[in-house]
C-alpha cells in the first residue's frame, strides 16, 4: 500500500488525498529516498522525452540539421500548443524535409482552456502541431530524415510510430540502455500519441535521470547528448511546458539545478545534478496538476540548493491555496509530512 | 483503507487505481453495501442539491411562482451553463424578482471546454448565469422571494449563502433533517459556489436518498417535496447536467428508476426507488469522471432492474473503451469485482 503523498483541505478537514511512490535515487542505482512500492513497473509517458530524444543527439542528426536550444527542448516537452511551440515544431519539421502531414501524433487542442477558447475565438482548429508530443515527434522525423540518408525522408519516416521502426527501434533502445530496464520482457502499452510505452520501475527511471544530471552509468555520446539537452531545456524552458505550466515556471527560476518533465497519469521525473540525483514519482490515481506537481515541489524543497525567494516559489507549489469561484480560499493542497523539510 | 473501486488499464496492465467508500442503504439506516470507511464524513458537495431544494417546495415557494419541471430540474442541477441552461434559470430569476447580479455564486467558464469554445466564437463571456450552481442558487432566491412577504426580495436575499442567513437555515436544517445528522456539529466548510458545506457520513447520506425515494423518514412536506423533485428530474434530465452528462443520460434512460446526482471530489449520491435504496460514495482522491462515475453506473447494473439495451448502455458507462488521439484503442476503465454483477 503506497502512502498519501498529497492531502487537499477544505477548510480544516481533509476532504481528498492521493497515494503514491516516489524514489530518489544516484546513478548507480541506490536510493537515498523510497518511498511506497519502487519496484513495480508504471508506464512513465511523457516523463521520458528527454530519455526518448537521446537518439536525435546521438545519432549526429541534431547538429547535421543545425537545431538549437529551442528545437532540442521542444522536442522534449508536453508543449501548450502555443503559437510559439507551433511555430519552432514548423521550423523542425521543414529542417527534416517533410511538413505537418508527416506528424503521426494526432490532433487535439492545447490542455489549456484559455488556448482553445483564444483559437476558438480566432477561428482556428487545431492540428497535430498542437499536439503535446508534436515537438518529440518532431524530434523523431529529424532523426528519420538522417536516417534515412538518401532516401525520402517521408518515406522513411512513414510509421515510425510502430514499435519496430528503425526509428522507434532507436528510441526504445536508448530508453532501454539509459534505464537499465529489459524493455522486451517489460508490460507494453500504446501512449496517447501513438508510440509505445515501456512499464518500468520507479527505481530505475530515478536512476536514468540521475544518469542525465552526472553523465556516469551511461554511453559517452548519450552523456554526451543528455548534458546537451539539460542545457537546452534551461536555456528555453519556456518550450517545454509554456504558459503557467510547473515544468517551465520551475526551469525558469532555478535553471540547470532542476530538470523535471512530467508524464501523463500523475508521473513525474527530474534530475537534480548539483546533488548527483535522480527523482521519480507515480500517483497511484495518476492526478498529475494537483498531486504530482505539489509532491515535485516538495521534493525539490528538500533536495534542491535555493535562496529564499526561490524556496517561497517552491513552498507556494507544495502548499497550494484552494480559492472558489468568488475569489474566497476554501482550502489547500499540501505535500505530506514524508516529503516536507530538508531529507 | 478504502478498497480499489475503478481500475484504469493501459492495454493489458493497471496503469492507475481509485479507491473509495461505498454505502447502499435503506430508509432507516440498514445497509445492504458497505465498502470502505462508510462512518468517516465526508463533504457531500453538489450531490445533496435535491436535499438542499426540499425548502424550495416545501415553503409553497415552488407553487406560489408556478415554477415547473424543468425549474425543479435545474435548481437540482450541477449544469454544463448551456443556453437552454442560462435560459430557465433566466425565467427563474424573474419570478423571483431579481435579475442575475442578485446570484452570489460566482461566475465562471462551462466546464465543458466544447462549450466553452462555442461562446469563445461568439465573443461572449460567463456571467454567474453560467456557473454550474446557478440553478440552485436561483432555487434559493424563489425561496427568498416568498419568505421576503412584502419585502423587497433582492434586499431579503443579500448574502443567503451565509450559514446565519434565514434562507440558508432553513436549507441546512432540511439537509439535518433528511440526513439525521447534527450539522452543529460536523465539520464546515465553504463550496464551490460559496454556501456552508457539512460533512456527513456516506451511511447517512444514503439513507438520506433512501428516504427521497420512498417517503419514509421524512416529514409530510418533504415527502411530497422529494417526490415532486424526483419527477421533475425525470421528467427534465437535460436541466440535471446537460449534453453528454453522466446524471442526463442515465436519467433519460431510466426515468424514476434512478435519481442520481454528482457532486465534487469524486462524490455521488442516488436514490434506486423501486428496491427503496439510497447510495452514497466517495472516491478518495476526488475523481469524478472516470472513477465516481463508473462506481455508479456498476451500482445501477447491480441493483436497478432494466432491459438488454439500457443494461448495455450502463456497462459502457461501467467499463469503459478509453482511445487516444488517433483513435486507437488504447486502454479503459473497469470497476472492480465488488461493484460487478449483481449483488
Amino acid at each position: 500500500m503506497n502512502p498519501v503523498l498529497v492531502e487537499a483541505y477544505r477548510g480544516d478537514t481533509v476532504e481528498s488525498a492521493h497515494r503514491g511512490a516516489v524514489a530518489v535515487c544516484d546513478a548507480d542505482g541506490g536510493c537515498v529516498l523510497a518511498l511506497g512500492d519502487i519496484r513495480r513497473p508504471v508506464f512513465p509517458r511523457s516523463a521520458v522525452k528527454l530519455l526518448q530524444a537521446l537518439p536525435l543527439l546521438a545519432s549526429g542528426a541534431a547538429d547535421a540539421l543545425g537545431l538549437g536550444d529551442e528545437e532540442l527542448a521542444v522536442a522534449c516537452a508536453s508543449h501548450n500548443g502555443e503559437p510559439a511551440h507551433v511555430a519552432t515544431v514548423t521550423g523542425m519539421l521543414a529542417k527534416a524535409g517533410v511538413d505537418a502531414g508527416a506528424l503521426e501524433c494526432g490532433a487535439h487542442w492545447p490542455y489549456r482552456e484559455a488556448f482553445q477558447r483564444e483559437m476558438a475565438a480566432r477561428g482556428e482548429t487545431p492540428s497535430a502541431l498542437h499536439n503535446n508530443c508534436s515537438g518529440k515527434h518532431a524530434g523523431f522525423l529529424c532523426l528519420a530524415c538522417h536516417m534515412a540518408g538518401s532516401r525520402s525522408p517521408r518515406a522513411f519516416a512513414s510509421g515510425y510510430v510502430r514499435a519496430d521502426h528503425p526509428v522507434m527501434r532507436e528510441v526504445s533502445q536508448a530508453l532501454q540502455d539509459s534505464t537499465g530496464w529489459d524493455l522486451a520482457k517489460a508490460p507494453q502499452g500504446i501512449d496517447g500519441c501513438s508510440i509505445p510505452t515501456f512499464a518500468i520501475p520507479l527505481q530505475h527511471l530515478a536512476t536514468a535521470f540521475a544518469r542525465v544530471g552526472s553523465g556516469t552509468g551511461l554511453s559517452a555520446d548519450h552523456a554526451r547528448a543528455a548534458r546537451r539537452l539539460r542545457q537546452a531545456v534551461a536555456r528555453a524552458p519556456f518550450m517545454v511546458g509554456g504558459t503557467d505550466r510547473f515544468d517551465t515556471r520551475v526551469m525558469q527560476q532555478l535553471g540547470e539545478r532542476v530538470c523535471c518533465k512530467v508524464g501523463a497519469e500523475g508521473v513525474y521525473c527530474a534530475a537534480f545534478p548539483q546533488r548527483g540525483l535522480g527523482v521519480a514519482l507515480k500517483i497511484d490515481d495518476g492526478n498529475n496538476a494537483r498531486a504530482a506537481e505539489v509532491v515535485m515541489a516538495a521534493l525539490i524543497e528538500a533536495y534542491v540548493a535555493m535562496d529564499a525567494a526561490e524556496s517561497r516559489l517552491m513552498h507556494a507549489l507544495s502548499h497550494v491555496r484552494l480559492c472558489n469561484w468568488n475569489g474566497i480560499e476554501v482550502g489547500s493542497l499540501r505535500a505530506c509530512a514524508p516529503l516536507s523539510g530538508k531529507l
